[in-house]
């Protein structure tokens, strides 16, 4: 079985780009991240789905973002909520600087030392709109990179970036996910969760995620805390449909 | 001021490099990895080099390249000492897999939070003889990428890669360092020292260094241990006068 290196972060994404990757016969090995985010709750997830996906090695890097900060996620910004533009062109608060090509940097070295060609990668149509390290253009140039950067490509390999979901909307994400096996509930998608992991329901992430399981027609299997909003009342811009 | 991020080993080529960022004026804002290296006593050099360019402020991060290894420098894998081919096209078992793409890219992360448009890294022709990641090329593609990461980027500002020493020997890089008051005494570049901080004179790190300060004619001012080997013991085949 040929090896491929898979960036979970716990949420519905990746846990879906694991499944995709899972049935294209890879071995897999997992790589989530410790940054500093304010929803650490997601590790936890991150793990169960490792487990659900039966890889062959799941690594948890510790690095400090928050040395950075930055963002609502490293640093003390509050999450917006109840976002009327999201899918918007401007960069969101959310927006971790870099998060990208460092995750994918230890991607890169993980894929090194394990004879990996394939690294996969959980960013979608939703994400590009507002995060620059989300867009097809830029997983293009990190391919282009990773031959110059690494033994592989000196060696004529060529180290590929999958990002399988980059043009799916959330709700086809989600009936892939859903044939494939994943288990949603075990993931979580909030970027401000409680301490018992119950999402908020109004941030961008929620929204997103909501709407999502709306669209699919499949019954939301998240555990939200008891304020959160009704779908309804927010607007959703982002190119879903491309 | 404007603000550069400046990457720093302990060693004498990115001490010389942050004494060239000063000297252009920049407010410096050093980055320093402990990445679990065989040589950690570099990180008590690079606070010395740190504290001597008066800088901004000085950041250590704490990743674990050694959950990955596949290196001299990262896993249980014998430092070479006293290798005849120096600067030869074979990568070198002291190779760490993507490590100079995971230092850019938190580099990257800590130039856009700092507002800083500018990153210093100390590669020269002596490494990118044997490294993937040192050679121009390389560099250039993750200027690249900088441009498409970045909200910097988004908002038409670029974010340049400076490496000064790329086409410097390691004659010239000190007598650079000399000329801008780099104490090299503070510097280490031994891969393999003892738990004193004291070199070993064999790795090709120690060589290289060793026949830089006999070229430059200036005194060796590093501590070596008892049975370093004598300088004219070993062919140096880089490409230094280039």
């Amino acid at each position: 079985m040929k090896a491929a290196i898979v960036l979970l972060s716990g949420g519905l994404d990746s846990a879906t780009v694991g499944a995709m990757a899972r049935e294209q016969g890879f071995a897999l090995h997992t790589l989530s991240f410790d940054y500093g985010q304010r929803h650490v709750y997601e590790l936890t997830a991150a793990r169960r789905i490792a487990d659900a996906l039966e890889v062959h090695e799941h690594v948890l890097q510790t690095i400090d973002l928050r040395a950075f900060g930055g963002s609502a996620l490293t640093a003390d910004i509050d999450v917006p909520k109840d976002r009327s533009d999201i899918g918007g062109t401007e960069i969101p608060v959310t927006y971790v600087p870099a998060r990208n090509t460092i995750f994918l940097s230890f991607a890169l070295a993980f894929a090194e030392t394990r004879g990996a060609d394939d690294i996969f990668i959980g960013v979608n149509a939703l994400d590009y709109s507002g995060y620059p390290d989300c867009r097809p253009e830029y997983l293009a140039k990190f391919q282009e990179l990773a031959r110059l950067a690494t033994r592989a490509g000196v060696e004529g390999r060529a180290i590929a970036i999958h990002a399988p979901l980059i043009e799916m909307s959330k709700a086809e994400i989600i009936r892939t996910g859903i044939r494939l096996g994943v288990d949603y509930s075990q993931t979580t998608s909030c970027y401000d969760p409680d301490t018992r992991g119950l999402a908020c329901g109004r941030c961008d992430s929620c929204v997103l995620r909501m709407k999502g399981f709306a669209d699919a027609d499949v019954a939301d299997p998240t555990r939200y805390q008891r304020d959160a909003s009704p779908l309804a009342s927010v607007e959703i811009a982002a190119r879903e449909s491309t």
